[in-house]
């Protein structure tokens, strides 16, 4: 509330606009105080004292009788250029491998629109009759079950808010060279969504599970028959058999008519069009948890698995290919998350890490959700070097780029999770940069 | 976590199901302990020991490379029944004259798809184009200020989840016989979305919103000109200048490119396609606030505003126009609100208000929410009146139909907050019910 209002007092211009004499460097205090000071009209023209509505009249909408009703609505013709960034690698050979990732420039708030939710494929969408379609639950368990997706709808279901990111998110980022592309094309592949669903434990307990099952293969009914081992520990924590997608049945892309949900764990796992869990002794070591999925140390080596995804974050306005018209106030504003739980606080700098300043956070009682974070900023019309650095309930803090790379090979290609670099140019412009 | 291991212990068929020597009658404790109870397998079917993934391969969608990647995804095709419910009192004469309603029986969750969200329009859709659409502050201020669409997304945002409901919703369940509908044709003129927006407050006092300016009227830039008058403390306690719908830009029927939001207050004061704010002494008692929208009394005299929508909930699952399928276990589900503030407490009854059993609440704690509520209920296979009660922050309680009537004219059709009553028949046929 205190910020809110020196805020909103920041931005009348009936208030003198921060100390001039200040000195620029940019520490906590300074960062707060000359971010909501105002130097000009935020965003806003006068108008002469006396003016009217009549100025504004006559605009052709008003005058003629709007669209009728339609029962699935759809966005404004106007947004149509907001769409996700499609990664196609074997072009038109194989047109749904590869990924979209959602256009998080665009976006604002926690939860990610279905329709430009993330969306990593191996052998394209399959198009699934739920009539037809069944869930498996069978190997070491004292009953195999079928599921009819009816039948699935009968159980008491959950409701919550969870992020799921591609393991392979940022790993654009690792090129030679920064990308001059938007923040959604390198670090989109991730995305927020209210999720309903069946706790798996439950359907575990129906079927029995029996004391040596300690891992589920977890396969899909997409062609590429996508398929990871799961631990038991997950599967009776807080797994979930999801239906449901920001309060309508799962998205095609998002694995309809029904997908596992690891909350918090890389992408690949929660695996969609789900088709079938067998409970197993061991890790059965698929094509997607050996070829695939697999981190790449400097040694030579591999890890095995890699299942939480780390503490992340990244501003998403101002970034990468975003101009800044003038000078003056701007919030910046991003997306947080991590695997291990909440969000406990997310830092700002603009001067490349030497000083940080606490953003805002909104959603951050949530674990495992995207959390939005903004803070005040008045761009002075200098050079400047935006980062954020996101710190999560266990303690766990964003690395700095190169301490993420000295971890790996340097042909690793996963859980990219550092720390990301816009530089704002003297005019305005901003760049993808590596510090 | 104590109810999820128990609705899980006993969804298991190898524990013994409820004390079939117990009464019918269901009280708190037999309607949560019999509920919970599972007399055959809830909802799945056993397979012969040692089956195994064979039995269900070979569905044609496995065995063919999936749909290519898409900019901007769509439900299942299988989903295309899931519409909303318009309705054009006008018919073609004016077919964007009337209201959308969401198909809440089919819904789960909290947050509405914004394809899916209610909409309550006076002359269509407009068209705008966010380039050429200006917001105008202007009456008793300092300082009268346009703004751009642009202008508006430089201004530091607030996200927060608010239902919408317009005074309307519910008016069909005031006709002489019950309509024998989908839940959502009589219930759904209501949604909830996460908006992201500026504080109004923010706005107000930049322009100087002098001492005298107790009222703002707030136009829409559709044909019709919706106009209503908001008090000020309205705007500046929560106000909010809207931008965004979970995560995107508004859709066009929910007031692109820009929208009044008022948390909790009737849906048409939420004036969409906002063009103007004008401040002023008094409200400007315009036809949408005098012809329409005003509760009419027994006496013949009529309530000059009712602004809050009252405590409120509703049973979607399993909801009117529904059959029950066989006896045995059933999640009750629905949705509950108050424009007061937080759900307190939800209860469901299974014999039309003679018994009640609490339910379990989700996102109860957001103010101005849609909350979900879910019980566990076994139907016997006998007759039963499914109701449910919300009771919130304030001690505010849904009144029963009979009590809510005696408040108002026979001509009323605004407010219906009334508890609502499905009948379960012998043959699982679910009716709309007055009782």
């Amino acid at each position: 509330m205190e910020r809110k209002n020196r805020i909103a007092r920041e931005l009348d211009p009936r208030v003198p606009a921060g100390n001039p004499g200040k000195s620029r460097k940019i520490d906590r205090r300074t960062f707060l105080a000359r971010g909501a000071a105002v130097t000009g009209v935020a965003a806003s023209a006068g108008l002469a004292p006396g003016a009217s509505a009549q100025g504004l009249a006559g605009q052709p909408w008003e005058r003629v009788y709007g669209a009728a009703f339609i029962g699935y609505g759809q966005p404004s013709r106007f947004e149509q250029p907001v769409m996700r960034h499609i990664g196609k690698p074997y072009g038109d050979l194989a047109p749904g491998t590869g990924a979209t990732l959602a256009p998080i420039e665009s976006l604002e708030g926690i939860i990610t629109p279905s329709g430009l939710h993330n969306d990593r494929s191996h052998s394209g969408t399959p198009d699934i009759d739920p009539k037809q379609h069944q869930l498996l639950l069978h190997g070491l368990v004292a009953r195999p079950l079928t599921f009819s997706m009816e039948s699935l709808g009968r159980y008491p279901l959950t409701t919550r808010t969870y992020f799921l990111e591609c393991a392979g998110n940022s790993n654009r980022a690792l090129a030679p060279q920064p990308a001059q592309v938007p923040a959604g094309a390198m670090h989109g592949n991730i995305a927020c969504s209210e999720w309903t669903g069946i706790p798996l434990r439950t359907l575990l307990e129906e079927a029995g599970l029996q004391p040596q099952a300690k891992w589920l293969l977890a396969e899909g009914a997409d062609s590429a028959h996508m398929s990871r081992s799961i631990p038991v520990e997950k599967a009776l924590d807080d797994a979930m058999i999801a239906l449901y997608q920001n309060g309508e049945r799962l998205r095609p892309e998002q694995g309809y008519p029904v997908r596992l949900l690891l909350p918090g764990w890389e992408g690949n796992m929660s695996v969609k069009w789900l088709r079938r869990l067998k409970a197993t002794e061991g890790p059965m070591h698929t094509k997607d948890e050996t070829s695939k999925y697999s981190d790449l140390l400097p040694d030579g080596r591999a890890l095995q698995f890699t299942f939480e995804m780390g503490v992340k974050s990244v501003i998403t306005k101002p970034s990468s290919t975003m101009n800044l018209p003038r000078a003056g106030f701007y919030e910046i504003s991003g997306i947080a998350w991590s695997g291990a739980g909440r969000i406990r606080r997310v830092e700002v700098s603009a001067d490349g890490g030497a000083t940080w300043a606490a953003a805002a956070l909104t959603g951050e009682e949530r674990p495992k959700s995207l959390v939005r974070f903004r803070l005040p900023w008045e761009w002075t019309g200098k050079e400047a070097l935006l980062q954020s650095r996101a710190t999560d309930e266990k303690g766990q803090v964003q690395p700095v780029r190169k301490a993420w790379l000295a971890q790996y090979s340097p042909a690793m290609i996963y859980h990219n999770n550092s720390i990301v670099t816009w530089a704002v140019g003297a005019d305005g412009s901003v760049k993808n940069v590596y510090v």
